[in-house]
């Protein structure tokens, strides 16, 4: 056992994997903003270019607030755990992947939103990322709830699991992706919706909903 | 009591939400670099091209110091918690929505100041900006004020609220926007000293006003 | 030896050679999602613009495995220290040199792909570049195994040095850029496979391997 | 003295001050890359537009020297604190200031080099930044070492002062702004020159000096 223990130890620091999503969830939310801006020799009707640019808005918004809920997220699960290992290490990797890669369809988003084709492809290609995100943090978090030393000892595994009912909701972004072969800016309206809902506080949801 | 300890804790992580906000503002204000540069061919008269950007280094020191000042209020704020929970983590996230879009209002101001026209549309813009930007913070800072167990012990509730006082001013906000729409160089220049006075310390301000 | 304890001290702090390099690999990882996109006017045949970009999206994911295999294999050194020194700290500039670099044979990578000559130019630099990162991860694991003091002290040196077995291999590099002379782009797969190899957990490797 | 304990403490916390400093040194140095590329249509002759690239690879190296340099130098001096103040934080901001600005002078002088007139106040402009920077990071640490309650007690205040004979010697960048009025290459020369030997461990220098 001391001769296990003189290895690299299998448990990986889970200060690290923090350190290192949180850098790369806020650079991703960050750069979005790059995508902004009027176009060359827009000087003369300023207002009017600014408020043409509106889809680069909203996918802005759209994008910032799905980021931002994801992080929400991988903070709830992460707080939850003791410990990490090579492979949550690695799936930890696969959903940076496709945050990271969410500007490049955000930007294609911001640009074609209004063209009639490519806007079909672009909320499409949109929808993709985001039902691939939503898988991958489904990994992340089943592979955390299945490997009870990882977690915490006053976290019960099934909480762990049920944060996947607050999570990206698969069937939502299949919806999504479908009815934005047919009409683009209602996949996107639904992708939005999406974000917002799980952006509201689960109890605040709630109220509005059943309290009425 | 234990069934509830056993859900993913209300209460978050304030550790990440400091190391996200703080890779937000981190990089927010790094970006603001990218928009400085000469226009092509300037070569042959570079120090006169250089003097002839000055309103891309106004705007990109106004928005630096304006993030930065931001920063350290939200330092010193978040220094006076003791946890956080899901809702403090979504006014975060607004008040980092607007630092990380304060780059784009920087670059329309540092691109179309001088210009008539487009000048007021940009200097509104960015006030906008700034007085959303305050909104939220003022947000942030009052629900953790009335959440008394997110606040340390040693800390009066009274204390985080009084930080308010050093914190963005709405109102030379408000009146930055209303004479920019008239004299928008004006109106840049009270962003400007807004931030120049919440940039220095409190003491060396009392100082210089008072102990003349 | 108090008046030695006086000094500024040899040691470094780990944390924020961790926390620096953190940021550095996180913003190089998702840096590289700036290079993705369609050349102007692709909207007409959109789908078709973005499958024409695969070189593209396989330089983006070469890249982005091989700045998250080496980020995991340099959490797991630093995991097993104890402390750092002023020449681990610049060990570890070089090492962030060159990740920060990365991101420029990339571009070139996914320019090129395709093109007979500049794609074997930017193959071969993509190749060097790999290598030369290689090399100072291995001088800053060597140069932490030769300094037991840096090293935590239920780790034995050993184990610090046997990481380097599943560290980047000098000699797969060497043979990828052989081949990027003729072939660049078997080159380039090599690179990929390399990245791939590494980033599967060890176990999972040899019982595919092995235990068919 | 608890009505004083109440208020929002006046030292503010060491922590966020080095992560969030660890984040715009960081990216500052990353964002280097962006200003590597090569010139439209250079496909033909990629490898010899690539070589005739060299000022922008030697600015990058000045750059992301002296960045890291200068990092070491702000870790070590952190690393000898016991805890921040508001003049602290807005001191490091100077410093931070001038970090993020840097990537724009890099810029300057990767595209002038080599063209006559220009490349004398690319080299000026260049040489104002490091010396302002220089200043700043003076400034901090001497406000650090005048205020013994900042520093752990087991570091002797001079020790504080002392760092800064490895520091940016403001004499040297003074003689390079000089220099480069007349001889622009000679004086980044001495930049670069600084920078490299400032990054050399004080020993490995002593050694290569005096015990030859």
């Amino acid at each position: 056992m001391s001769a296990d223990a003189s290895r690299l130890p299998h448990e990986l620091p889970l200060g690290r994997l923090e350190a290192f999503s949180d850098g790369v969830f806020a650079i991703a939310i960050t750069l979005l903003v790059l995508e902004l801006g009027v176009e060359e020799g827009a000087g003369a009707h300023l207002l009017h270019a600014l408020l043409h640019e509106w889809p680069a808005y909203l996918a802005y918004f759209t994008s910032f607030l799905t980021i931002g809920v994801i992080w929400l997220q991988h903070s709830a699960i992460t707080g939850a755990l003791r410990t990490a290992d090579g492979t949550l290490y690695r799936l930890n990797l696969l959903v940076l992947l496709l945050v990271g890669l969410l500007p490049f369809p955000t930007r294609l988003l911001s640009e074609f939103i209004g063209e009639r084709d490519p806007e079909r492809v672009a909320a499409v290609v949109y929808g993709l990322t985001l039902l691939a995100l939503a898988l991958a943090l489904t990994a992340f978090v089943r592979y955390a709830a299945e490997h009870r030393r990882l977690v915490k000892d006053e976290v019960e595994a099934d909480a762990v699991e049920a944060a996947l009912l607050h999570s990206p909701s698969l069937v939502l972004y299949g919806i999504g992706i479908l009815v934005s072969l047919l009409l683009p800016t209602v996949g996107v309206a639904l992708y939005l919706a999406s974000a917002v809902y799980r952006g509201l506080p689960a109890r605040t949801v709630h109220r509005l909903l059943w309290r009425r």
